[in-house]
């Protein structure tokens, strides 16, 4: 077998065998297969596409590139979320102790903030203590213990998709769906996770900006996994508008323990609420969204997700005591106010701008390595559709440095957008994905 | 500029603009960009294409990675003619003293035999003495002297092409119409040549089967050369019959000598003097290529061609008393006859099997560097059309050793395709391409 005769097969448009993408990637992996065939490859792949199965094969030969996450002898079923990133966005924070609460574990490997998007790892390590990078043992006794443990990558996590990543970024070749498809689906499946509740955002703050865009990624993510034999549903979500009032580190863990004392702002609370459904649903525990939603109203109520939740924070290292008594105060000296500068309406706070001052201010970086700040981020007092009138406070914004918070405010300010009539109310949930092939 | 945008730009199918285009090549060649992202980006040509407009920019950016020969002080016209391949091609030996005698000068770059096709520099080397590596001050004083020289590129020739083609050759990026015609041109335009006539070749012996993909690759090559300022005309002429009687290196000459005393076949007679007609109408010896046919016809009759040819023999070392007394029997002794097996016709002669049993029999080579035999090839007695009776011989077969001429016998038969009734007769000649934009 031949690269070559690899990549021509792409390029003509047929569907690769299991014994060619294996062959590709094996070599690729091992040094064997030089960076310059697998791009022409990459780029084949751009213009010609794969099929569900051809994908599903690729995820699996990334996925055997490296070490799956062994949870044999821990009770399941296991179902993990994944979002395809955005501002604001703390879904997981909350998710993972609500299904834990009602039985169902959640293995869940997660990034860091990179561009515009945070991080939840860089979100748990602004509490005092609490270790991200834990042994595969760790990580089994926490999930064990909490049902749910959250770690990072390590190199041998699927050493294909950093490989294959590394050259995309490259050769101009990231923004191809099944290639993106098998990215995100081999690390998934590395942690070990079952089913899983794909949350795939649209809008300025989002990869993707158009939500057609981003359902042809949820259908080759859905029919990938599917023909992998797992199950999967997506929800298309708006990112047009930061998720929650706060975005920066601890601030997210703040507003997280308030969704998990029923005190959480709408809009995350019902994105939250329509992604646990579906979890709650895939790990067996309600017949559709509509009961999955119920139980998890009924969950939280009864308290023993917060306790979760602060039960993971100390097998992982945490201080709880500390967490609670820094809520409210945790915040950066470097301050400064947004206020209304007439009356009127704000019509829309654009997550992209935002996400991107919020990077000036110290919470997410440009640059893998690159430090963040704990204690900085933006507190939305008023989101879109509030009535205001001149001299309301609209954001609270806390800086790393004096230098950050003076750049940064202009972004902010041009993030706001005014009108003077009630906008219309913004549709979170654009649509839901289920499987369109069998398994 | 970074090589990434270059790629995402070629990508989204925007015609490059000429700061990208010499950015990507001088990179590549000074090996600031890396085959991977050259790859990349050749993919992304394959699946967009090109503009004659962007892909005359190639060319000369890849001209300009090399040296180009310096004519200066050299009287015109410079005329050249590049045929894309194929077998028993023998044209450019006629060609290039047949329009010098009309005064036009033919600075000829010519390539060696590689896979079923044969070589101008292996059928000139057969010639005892004949030197083809000559340098740059030899081929300026036997151009300016005999009308023309016959030489091979040098490491300096376009090195660019050289790095691009290697890499195609295993990225799957070979098969690219801009990329094919920017790789011709940069070399035609390194030799000096002003005007170029153009044999773009069809047929199962040629590199393009079907007379539209040639067609195609006509249309862009005049297209190019024409944005690039200059003159040219492509013929589509067929290539699924060997052309002429004799396919082999030493063959060849005899059969150029052939032509030159009036006594070729009427097939290569007629291919040669039709791109002859339109070298001498570019080098302004005629209004139109009925006139410069008559003008052709004419200088062959006249014997002035024949002189030169002689006289470019012994300019490059060549022995011409030598070569004269090796006519007609300079053959390797390992020979057989093929022979009609029964009455009938000849319906065909597969020029692309006659091509790889000539490999076989040691006329040609299939990888750079592997010596050829210049006594070995193929007589054609009888050709397609031929009335046959049992036992009728049809081909002397000369082989470099008894092995060869044992495995090339029976490729040899198979390239026979037999009829009951007389076959339609062969058009050799099948459409003209003239540039469809001003220059």
């Amino acid at each position: 077998m031949r690269a070559v005769d690899i990549i021509m097969n792409k390029r003509a448009g047929k569907e690769l065998s299991r014994e060619e993408i294996e062959f590709l990637i094996r070599g690729y992996t091992a040094g064997d297969i030089p960076d310059y065939q697998v791009s022409a490859w990459a780029m084949a792949v751009y213009f010609q596409g794969m099929s569900p199965q051809e994908t599903a094969v690729l995820t699996e030969a990334m996925l055997r590139s490296g070490t799956v996450i062994d949870l044999s002898g821990i009770e399941g079923p296991f179902v993990d979320k994944h979002s395809t990133g955005g501002v604001g966005d703390k879904t997981s924070l909350i998710l993972a102790p609500l299904i834990a609460s009602l039985g169902i574990k959640d293995p869940m490997m997660s990034g860091r903030a990179l561009g515009h998007t945070g991080g939840t790892l860089d979100k748990l390590e602004s509490i005092p203590g609490y270790r991200t990078g834990l042994s595969a043992d760790e990580f089994r006794e926490i999930l064990r213990e909490c049902g749910y443990a959250m770690t990072g990558q390590t190199r041998e996590t699927v050493p294909a998709d950093r490989l294959l990543y590394g050259l995309r970024d490259v050769t101009g070749t990231v923004e191809s769906i099944p290639l993106i498809t098998a990215s995100i689906l081999s690390k998934k499946a590395a942690e070990g996770a079952e089913a899983l509740v794909l949350d795939v955002k649209f809008g300025s703050g989002a990869f993707m900006k158009d939500p057609l865009e981003g359902e042809k990624l949820a259908v080759s993510l859905v029919n990938t996994w599917t023909a992998m034999g797992k199950k999967m549903i997506a929800l298309l979500t708006d990112m047009d508008e930061p998720l929650g009032n706060m975005t920066g580190n601890f601030l997210e863990i703040e507003e997280s323990l308030d969704c998990l004392e029923g005190r959480g702002p709408a809009d995350l609370m019902e994105v939250t609420l329509e992604l646990a459904a579906r979890m709650v649903m895939l790990g067996g525990k309600a017949v559709d969204p509509q009961e999955g939603r119920a139980v998890c109203e009924e969950a939280l109520a009864g308290g023993k997700p917060r306790e979760l939740f602060l039960h993971n924070v100390e097998s992982q290292g945490g201080d709880v005591k500390k967490l609670l008594d820094m809520r409210g105060n945790y915040r950066s000296a470097h301050r400064a106010e947004l206020r209304a500068p007439c009356g009127g309406y704000i019509a829309r706070i654009d997550a992209w701008k935002v996400g991107h001052a919020a990077v000036v201010l110290g919470v997410g970086r440009n640059r893998t390595g690159e430090s963040v700040s704990p204690t900085a981020g933006v507190h939305f007092l008023r989101k879109s559709g509030a009535g205001l009138k001149a001299g309301d406070l609209i954001m609270e914004v806390y800086a790393r440095d004096e230098e950050g918070l003076k750049a940064a405010i202009p972004q902010l300010e041009d993030a706001l957008e005014y009108t003077d009539s009630p906008p219309a109310a913004r549709k979170l949930i654009f649509k839901e994905v289920r499987a369109s092939i069998d398994n």
